[in-house]
């Protein structure tokens, strides 16, 4: 089916399952689709000034928080609901689960419906994939993967078909992460090594992704462990209280962040001044700041994940789904023959008990 | 089908369609529905307290508005998710529609996705209903009815179910709407007298209704319309710039609002002075403030909609959809067999393209 909206289907919403997203993902590719996504994502960051920057709307409560995260480019408007409950697991649910709307702004209808689990853990991936391009020095092959778990093959994948990372130095605090992400990603092209120390998977390695899962200020990396010329890509550093690298670290990069606001309060840099100097990663790809400018140098992307990320990718998912037949079409919108006859629509309803009242009546 | 959430289905969220609300409500009946929502909505603004009150979240634009109301009352999390775009009607669009979004609040899953464009037109008129049953005229019977657009008919369901009205006077400055009006409610068991005039509309009526959906400041009632002992029930002045009632009037009556914040800004006070004496609904309610005092007193209620209501009307909705099969269910949340393998659900999946890269490879 080719999803054309018609006037005669107003009411209809097109939804991508969680089924759909992965027909749709592995139709296209795992590789293609990041590739795809980190291009949208960088067309969105170059017309960064085009979004209006909503802050984030959460609900906090003892065990964990709800989230919509609201942004839009004049033309199309998109929001994310995502939760956090640290404990779902325990219950076999997911920590984080989350789902998206993307809509005319034009006249206010919601184009699209989609699972945003899978699609958060893409665009987080193509985020860091973009952000390395302009960040990790020229001809970076080997990058150590801290922290194995859901992230960390989104994470290869990304940095494989974005900059050709092929050599991947795996380390988790719990071997059988890197087990499974060994498993996962083994027969991928990639050159995988397993490593029992964080020590160890930083040897060699041109980038350093840290996607760790611990809740509480941790050291994932220490001064020590980081040499000059690497770019360090933190993402797992994403709320306040939760960080993976030492202070110190910080200090000596050059760090690059999305939205200054919003990462001095849930990034690697609430462990620093408020006014400590920080580079928006749109300014780099708009031209307008340098990226890495010598080899010595040490980058840091302190990833946290920002609303204008998931609107490039809730626009990439628009516009491929339509294509195929990845998707259902909901009923969600009233459409009365006469708009302002609603109540006529109930009526009318075909074996309607108001119909029978007033027939009986 | 009789909905209960199983462990091995945590990636199903219920979905109420339009098709299934309208036979979710015709099922109940109209009358039985607004008088359970009232039920509802009343229970809810008697624990007032209890509930987060964030402001909505608006994204305005030349054509219109998208707003995302969001509440919680510490289990359970509401959002709504609705435009307003007064243009669309050229188009064949409704002004307005609505869906919604029913969580809980301990693990954050979604527990109901919903529309809410009919629900949002039951909800309006049940809370008008509920102020009404605390502050009319004992015994009214007669209401009149200004604005015959799509909440006319909402309004005279709700006023019957909860508090008896059975006479209508009918008056809209355009003669269709009234016609439709008179077409819908004839044999629903009012006695139905249409009016050409509003001054005709409001003799005799121990209730007002005003439902117009002018968008400037209008006057739809003038001072010397409004006589002793009346209740008026405003609900079209609901945004900045849009009024239905002449001033002196408002001075006059003793004044009832949701939630004085917001109702200061899109209500009818949006007139006076910011510190004019207003009461709360809840506490009304609450039985912290006496409602209608005495006989000659005019009341209003000045509606604006609030997230609380909505909030409502998710849990009625969440709570009688379960024991029927009036909706479907969405694959909506990625549920892998193993938390923090996401990649692998991915790769596992039949027919996977990633699978067989990994077998070539």
């Amino acid at each position: 089916m080719t999803y054309t909206p018609s006037i005669d289907k107003l009411n209809l919403v097109p939804f991508v399952s969680v089924h759909h997203m992965m027909e749709l993902v592995l139709e296209i590719g795992v590789e293609r689709v990041l590739a795809e996504l980190t291009g949208y994502i960088e067309e969105d960051f170059r017309r960064w000034e085009d979004f209006d920057k909503t802050p984030r709307v959460a609900a906090h409560s003892r065990e964990g928080v709800i989230e919509l995260m609201p942004t839009s480019d004049g033309r199309h408007y998109g929001f994310k609901y995502v939760n956090g409950h640290p404990k779902n697991t325990r219950e076999g649910r997911q920590t984080v689960t989350a789902f998206g709307v993307y809509a005319d702004v034009g006249n206010g209808y919601p184009l699209l419906i989609t699972e945003m689990t899978i699609l958060t853990a893409l665009r987080t991936a193509a985020t860091s994939a973009l952000a390395a391009k302009y960040l990790a020095p020229e001809g970076s092959r080997t990058m150590a993967l801290i922290g194995n778990g859901a992230q960390s093959e989104f994470q290869a994948m990304a940095f494989k078909a974005a900059l050709g990372v092929d050599r991947l130095r795996l380390y988790d605090i719990d071997g059988g992460a890197t087990k499974k992400c060994l498993r996962n990603l083994s027969g991928l092209g990639f050159e995988l090594t397993v490593c029992t120390t964080p020590e160890e998977a930083v040897e060699g390695a041109d980038i350093i992704t840290t996607a760790t899962a611990d809740k509480q200020y941790a050291t994932i990396l220490t001064d020590n462990m980081v040499g000059s010329g690497v770019h360090i890509n933190a993402v797992g550093g994403d709320c306040p209280g939760k960080t993976e690298l030492h202070r110190d670290i910080l200090t000596r990069s050059d760090i690059f962040v999305e939205y200054p606001p919003q990462t001095r309060i849930e990034g690697e840099i609430q462990q620093l001044a408020e006014d400590h100097p920080v580079e928006e990663l749109w300014q780099v790809i708009a031209g307008k700041v340098k990226g890495r400018r010598e080899p010595r140098q040490i980058t840091l992307f302190d990833s946290v994940g920002f609303a204008t990320e998931d609107f490039s990718a809730l626009r990439y998912v628009y516009d491929r789904v339509r294509e195929t037949d990845h998707f259902i079409e909901l009923d969600l919108l009233a459409d009365p023959d006469e708009p302002r006859d609603l109540f006529g629509m109930l009526l009318r309803f075909p074996g309607s008990s108001l119909l029978a009242a007033k027939k009986a009546g």
